[in-house]
């Protein structure tokens, strides 16, 4: 069997997801690998040799490891030279909303996915405290990417980048984990968009 | 008198403060313009309109506003045609060490700055198990900084990039703000040499 140019390692998470439906979206030439979280497997010595963080997703390939879900993105764009990852003026507008994303959306999703849906697999009980928190949060932000979706069909320019994938990562557990999308339309006309992609859809080997 | 290219906004805190250390280190054409956060400018509708988070750094130029400090260092840079930000091989590590630091390290760096030294000046109560929370996942992510750190003389490459800048956000408020450094002697020599930089010292107009 041919072998495939990159490793991607991952499970069925929130961060390894977007960049699992980057691979597929760009149809890279990766080759998926499971790391078994449930079971511990990113805390063992092979896995930490990866990734000292003993996090998933993990791009391996003859360079060497990367991890960081949005810059496996961007190198698997550039891999296949898209422009998912824009190298023309778009860029800055691209690091503007994958900085805006980390710090004050993504994040509040993801807390809220944690505390929701992770937190309860192993035996612990979500935070409320944390869960109004995140909540607020989240509001107050996605304010400012609904506006600006009012006038845009995409987060920069007129194409999907990576930027998009990024600001969507939480939005898959948006019913199961409560996150407040109900008022904010032009962030849920988006998302829509974004849900018909197959990539996007289904990012996981099955 | 001449008018600079651009505006660069901010307040003599956290985010801003790497926005204008970059200015300086880059000698970009900016004028320095002060919000005061203190009496709430941040959010006067004339702000809203540069930002609509009401937060500082944002850039402003000729072709619009731009905020978010990692992207204005990076705008920065093109602007003069630095490799600051990196547009070879180095990019993609760059990007893999600003979206590292944002979710495992300045973020709780940060958060031991807002705690300390912020929360107590807007008559608030540090909030303790927040902040032994935070130095506990900072300690956890900036042993795997300094294992890198060990090996390498900068974040990426061999000169300075946004990725330094970046990581190094927090640490000038280290001594006041309790952010446990003590066990990172690589850290602490790389920013050390940071500190060496006059631009870094004194990043705001006097
Ligand atoms: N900042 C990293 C975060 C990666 C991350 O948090 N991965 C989680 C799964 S969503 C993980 O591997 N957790 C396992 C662990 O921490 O033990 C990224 O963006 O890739
Ligand atoms: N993600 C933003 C954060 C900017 C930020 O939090 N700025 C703070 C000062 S360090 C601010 O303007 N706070 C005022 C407020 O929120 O009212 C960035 O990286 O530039």
């Amino acid at each position: 069997m041919r072998k495939a140019a990159m490793k991607l390692y991952y499970c069925e998470t929130l961060n390894p997801r977007k960049a699992c439906a980057a691979a597929r979206f760009l149809q890279a030439d990766v080759e998926f690998v499971r790391v078994d979280l449930a079971s511990g497997e990113q805390r063992s010595a092979e896995f930490l040799a990866l990734n000292p963080n003993g996090k998933v997703p993990v791009l391996q390939d003859d360079a060497g490891t990367l991890w960081e879900a949005n810059a496996i993105m961007c190198r698997l764009s550039d891999a296949v030279a898209s422009d998912f990852w824009p190298h023309d003026h778009r860029q800055i507008d691209v690091l503007r909303w994958l900085s805006w994303d980390a710090s004050h959306f993504t994040r509040h999703g993801a807390t809220l996915w944690f505390e929701t849906l992770i937190k309860p697999l192993f035996g612990g009980e979500p935070d409320v405290a944390v869960i109004e928190d995140a909540k607020t949060s989240f509001r107050l932000h996605a304010r400012v990417l609904d506006d600006h979706l009012a006038a845009n069909s995409v987060a920069v320019g007129k194409t999907l980048t990576v930027a998009d994938f990024a600001l969507a990562a939480a939005l898959p557990y948006a019913t199961d984990a409560d996150i407040p999308l109900a008022e904010f339309r032009h962030i849920q006309k988006w998302y829509g968009r974004l849900e018909e992609l197959n990539a996007w859809q289904n990012p996981f080997p099955a």
